[in-house]
């Protein structure tokens, strides 16, 4: 009999529990053994759920988990940094394999609690941190050990993604379309993460810390969010038949390696362009395999208890695939060194715009002056993203008043 | 040690030799044995080849392979459909694992071949006989533990998406299409499986069994391909903001399914629009996952051979996901019920052309007459497909002068 510990009661641990029992002849036949949720952490025992679960089962104690020796294994939903670190960490630690969904987690702790699982000789597997539903971090996995991966890049967050979407099919302004998402459970109440790029960042810097078998750590991912897009930008996006996407980039070339997370002005036709709603892509590029693309949606109850399921099905019929060890190869990080053609608004006062329409016609920055109206707006030669933060502080701009997008049309 | 014996030494043969060769250390280190091609089943041992291999592990005689103890597993990249067959089934016989490429082999005798391997506790896998490099067997199985699959579509065939592609975007006429494509090394000098939509049946009969866990059979699979498609069809088709793809769908529904191979015109810009040159793409829906898709190269030597090795490296590590037993549901096909709207062109006498015109008024079929001037075209209202048979047959029209697609927009 498998025993598992459950971790947080909420919409993912709840959808874990519907699948496990739905499906509960066909998954014990597969992997031979019962399968039995044997406890649950949750905040408050009495509240009224959706499902029916056995009281006796649900503790707010997660000593009575983690301490527990007939318990197999741990999924952790509970969502938080320190907590669920400490309980992943001390489960490993009692020798239990452990599913996670926490990318702030993973990002954080990759290297540490993988090289902990390994010594333990335990799981440690976190499918659901990455592309909801989408299988990526294990087909990733896989393809590396036969690819030098080259380019890795994904809109990874579902929730700035339909704001994108929403303010663009709908003429939306930001904070409306926010609030929306906000309204069908995409967005946080605190909706940093999403919106800041934040949660984009890490969820890049595990998929390229295993694509290119090397640490890359947050702190070397540049990360600009969609904050402050306004509808003017998306008029003047529209003008370019483009449209614009969160997106996550990293490309490795011999020892050096860039990789950020902007706002990308796409064709509106591209592959990624056509990206909607909460829905997430990634593509990949390996030396072997040539481009691999992965489509699903990004979040959700059930596509995200679907990938913690996939990989209690890989622990339990032990048929997770194996990786050499990271190579740890100490590439360099080169985004001083990178070069794009951007886009950029700013709104001001009108003397200060014509300041800066001098100042970017002065600097040899601007291609193209797209409108010097409400806001100033123009495209640039390929430069350093560092001279449109220098206009920034040249003419004390503040975040909030400007937007910036790389062009890849 | 692990002992391979590789049934042929073409393209395929030749990037599973490179692969192996190129990525030998990592690879041994990952599956703990070292990995030996011990003997190459070839045509001609003294023909000229671009790869460097001690000729004395080269032979003409299968039965040295398959009779050989020493040999634990064997890659079948021969082609052809009796022979290398029989190879398989004698060498899982012999208590070899097998991998294979081939599409008509597997197509043919999955079931018998899969039961086979499960007797004799050894591994059959074929992740190179669909869509080239990107792995969709794996996730497709592994999926079915969790997920009921109620649709699977793709475009599946290389050469067919290629040629459309050219006749689109270059405004060539299918023959010319076609010798390019068999220039690249795409279509064969017999292209008859891939323009005719058999080579895209024979995946579909595959994916389909998998996503259905019922033996679909090709002969309950539809088949119109896009030999006859001409100059005219592209012309009207880009007047109508859209493209052609050939189409591999299977739905199912309760306990009945329908399942065809057909070209459909599809918005330009939508996903499966956007597919071009050689480029494979495959969706499925699961009940629990959402919408997956995966996109890849569909063919070529090192994204076939990649597929290979994965297979390889899951035999080795035994990291393959195992599944139930099919759960033979005895689905019904309902493919004479299914109704669509369609396209259809006629090359015929000004007369007929005529007559025809009169007839698909009076029978209510036309929605909307595209032209009648060096042909007859038309959309249709939602229709059996067996309405425009009739036409055909009424009105003796040879298979090379009308060409029939089914309307997705």
């Amino acid at each position: 009999m498998l025993n598992i510990g459950l971790l947080g009661l909420g919409t993912v641990g709840t959808g874990i529990v519907q699948i496990l029992e739905e499906r509960k002849q066909y998954l014990e036949n597969l992997v031979k053994q019962e399968i039995n949720i044997s406890k649950v952490l949750v905040k408050d025992i009495d509240k009224r759920r959706d499902i029916k679960i056995n009281k006796e089962k649900l503790t707010t104690d997660i000593y009575e988990i983690i301490e527990d020796d007939n318990i197999d294994l741990i999924i952790e939903v509970m969502g938080g940094l320190d907590k669920p670190y400490h309980c992943i960490k001390e489960a490993l630690n009692k020798g239990k394999d452990v599913i996670t969904a926490n990318k702030a987690v993973v990002a954080k702790y990759l290297e540490e609690l993988t090289e902990l699982a390994k010594e333990r000789n335990k799981f440690f597997l976190y499918e659901a941190s990455v592309g909801g539903g989408m299988p990526i971090i294990k087909p990733l996995k896989e393809q590396i050990n036969i690819n030098e991966i080259q380019e890795i890049k994904g809109i990874l967050n579902g929730t700035s993604n339909y704001i994108l979407t929403k303010m663009t099919s709908d003429n939306l302004d930001f904070e409306d379309a926010l609030k929306i998402s906000q309204g069908l459970g995409y967005a946080e109440a605190n909706p940093i993460d999403d919106i800041e790029g934040y949660d984009t960042r890490r969820k890049l810097r595990i998929l390229s810390t295993i694509a290119f078998k090397d640490k890359i750590d947050e702190e070397n991912i540049s990360c600009y969010g969609i904050s402050s897009i306004n509808c003017d930008d998306i008029r003047n996006i529209k003008g370019m038949n483009s449209t614009v996407k969160l997106l996550g980039t990293a490309v490795v070339n011999d020892n050096k390696y860039y990789a950020n997370v902007e706002p990308v002005i796409l064709n509106q036709n591209s592959y990624f362009g056509k990206v909607d709603n909460a829905n997430n892509l990634v593509s990949f590029v390996g030396d072997v395999v040539g481009e691999l693309r992965f489509f699903g949606e990004g979040a959700g109850k059930f596509p995200t208890a679907n990938a913690i399921v996939s990989d209690l099905i890989d622990i339990t019929a032990n048929t997770y695939p194996r990786n050499c060890i990271w190579e740890n190869k100490n590439l360099n990080n080169i985004n001083q060194l990178y070069e794009g053609k951007y886009y950029m608004r700013i709104t001001t006062e009108k003397e200060i715009k014509d300041k800066i329409e001098g100042y970017i016609i002065d600097n040899r920055i601007t291609e193209n002056i797209i409108e010097n109206k409400d806001s100033i707006a123009f495209t640039t030669k390929s430069i350093s993203k560092k001279k449109l933060e220098k206009v920034v502080e040249t003419f004390m701009i503040n975040s909030q008043d400007y937007f910036i997008a790389r062009l890849e049309v």
